[in-house]
């Protein structure tokens, strides 16, 4: 047999993979276990998102191939939308392509711009994805940290005295997951400056910013920024639209037009449907975030609750789908996560899933109802 | 700036992307081009297929995300659909994989088993992106020689006696595009027992088999097939759904699994919507499919007589949704192509897009109503 390829190597089964399929496994056997580990939106999208796919539908000639770069009107209602809500101005021609989610982003612009031997700088904690997807092409991941007492920021002064040949690429995520902390101006000022002095590519992945958030920013709003970074957007959590895989990347024509090159090589344009239901949901007027923050706090106020019982401190202004809690001096997030998910059948997700600094805490999803965030409070009132 | 990845340099623009943009730009000065070069479903899918995802629209909880391998149904849908046309087993449970349209398989499929270096059989003439995407992983494209008095087969043989140390993958097509050449069982046997001999994998891309073909053939019908060979195939032509990206890969547990391990590092699942309409197509009765082919046999009787005005030959028992036509003596594929865009406005594609064995074979597209076939006709009747 041919062996498979040395990058499946590096690659390990997806921590959620696994540990899903234990809780299939459970629930099979009988046991009621509520799953607040995931960060899958369970709210519909915009009504008018479902009503265009449908119209489109009864249409002519929109069930052929689509163009890689979508159609014009979707470029430009992202782009719009770049403009209303974060300030920026990107050309919708050449600086902005529509992607199928943000995840396959993370793949295209790392094959875009990293070479086997490369190293990525990623965050710890952090999406899991960018460090499979950098082992995947055979990069190398360098971790840097992030913590509490830095806002969850980077150190950049501490990683420039570091040896940075080499280094091509650097992935931040702000709102960061699985924290919740919010950017300011100046992080995203710094992080291009920084990029700039060592030649670096850095990528703001930014799906979260609508969520529980007053204020979205983008890395692309900072003077210059465009010559060195590209920003990951993505309609699943802003719009409820996960299942529909729609996402964009902006950044330089340069750069833009690289990734295209490699996205033109893996696979065709979005579903027309597809694309006039994304157009459908950027146009939402402003009503859309606030009902949708409005339910979220509700959740939120539970999440804290729980966090409350199992002794967790927490930052209350956070941004995104989750409440992320520090666990009583000397309790493991591991430990923690079983003794919930065996005893009291509350699956959460433990901190270390997303590097060695989540130790110590573990992150609650807002994505359930609260009915359901009620259950998991009296299941744990005797925790 | 930093630069782009080596994997780029090896990557050419698409020759249709920049040809299609010199045909938008004669049609913007005004020239009425008919473009017969594309092989992109101009019909509609069965109705069942939108009615399906209207339907699924109205329901709760079909907006999130999806599982990598998608829904049970829609991998037993698959399955049952090998068995019945095909006459192949394939256990829904680990031996299908949903993919997003077929291209993004040859790219998965490439990543689960092709290191950069290693070599990477590909037919002469055959689709580009089979290269394009080897030389993305840096890997290289070895290409073997397709000519007509072998049937546009490989001939194994010589093969057999060329150093393939280092060769990982062979892609074959068959029904083969651009020629439309079907294959046999005996050339699937042959490949498998070659595949076997020199711990290859050999990966057929079947998208073609049940246009204008009464027997559609799988490789993995060939006894033992499986150990080394993998099935790419599509719903974009049997049912004219290129743009709603549906494909699937089959092949042994082990495989398959490989893959998922790529695919679940690059994208999420598919849209629900989509999988509720690609089981609905799968499940239409077989009417659906001598209704299409009437539609395409009239319009190759059309193609046929372009044929004939340029003075080429052809084979008429051919599959696809294409026309391979063989040029008189001493006129070039690319001279006669643009030959008719300049001076008849009709775009056809020059054979030697798919490699040099093209070189004297123009490809016609049946994707274009019979009308405009027949203006076709009138335009070149003083050729």
């Amino acid at each position: 047999m041919t062996a498979k390829a040395n990058r499946l190597q590096h690659v390990e089964e997806y921590y959620f993979s696994h540990k899903l399929r234990e809780v299939r496994q459970l629930i099979a056997e009988g046991k009621p276990v509520i799953n607040i580990g995931i960060g899958s939106p369970d709210l519909d999208p915009p009504l008018s998102v479902s009503r265009a796919m449908q119209t489109t539908l009864e249409q002519l000639n929109v069930h052929g191939y689509q163009s890689y770069q979508g159609v014009p009107e979707l470029r430009q209602s992202m782009a719009d939308f770049y403009s209303k809500y974060y300030g920026v101005t990107a050309n919708s021609v050449d600086e902005i392509l529509p992607l199928m989610g943000s995840k396959e982003g993370i793949m295209h612009v790392s094959m875009a711009f990293v070479n086997a031997g490369d190293k990525v700088l990623i965050p710890n904690p952090g999406y899991p994805t960018y460090s499979s997807v950098t082992n995947l092409l055979e990069a190398e991941p360098v971790f840097y940290d992030l913590k509490e007492d830095n806002n969850w920021f980077p150190d950049l002064e501490a990683l420039s005295r570091t040896d940075l040949s080499n280094v091509k690429l650097m992935w931040v995520n702000y709102p960061h997951m699985p924290t919740g902390y919010k950017p300011t101006k100046q992080l995203f000022e710094e992080l291009v400056a920084f990029a700039k002095a060592h030649d670096i590519i850095v990528v703001n992945d930014n799906p979260y910013s609508f969520i529980l958030n007053e204020n979205p920013m983008s890395i692309l709003s900072v003077e210059g920024a465009k010559e060195v970074a590209l920003e990951l957007n993505s309609l699943s959590k802003t719009f409820n639209m996960a299942g529909w895989r729609v996402g964009m990347v902006l950044g330089s024509a340069e750069n833009i037009k690289s990734v295209l090159q490699v996205k033109s090589n893996m696979d065709s344009g979005m579903f027309y449907g597809i694309q006039q239901g994304a157009i459908a949901a950027l146009q939402s007027d402003e009503s859309w975030f606030s009902n949708l923050n409005t339910i979220y706090e509700k959740r939120r106020e539970l999440a804290w609750k729980i966090a409350d019982v199992l002794g967790c401190t927490y930052n209350k202004d956070s941004a995104g789908l989750f409440v992320w809690a520090k666990l009583p001096e000397g309790q493991t997030a591991e430990a923690v996560a079983d003794e919930l998910l065996y005893n009291h059948h509350v699956f959460l997700t433990p901190g270390t899933v997303f590097g060695s600094n989540g130790e110590g805490y573990i992150r609650l999803s807002l994505c359930v109802k609260e009915e359901v965030l009620q259950q998991v409070l009296t299941r744990i009132i005797k925790y």
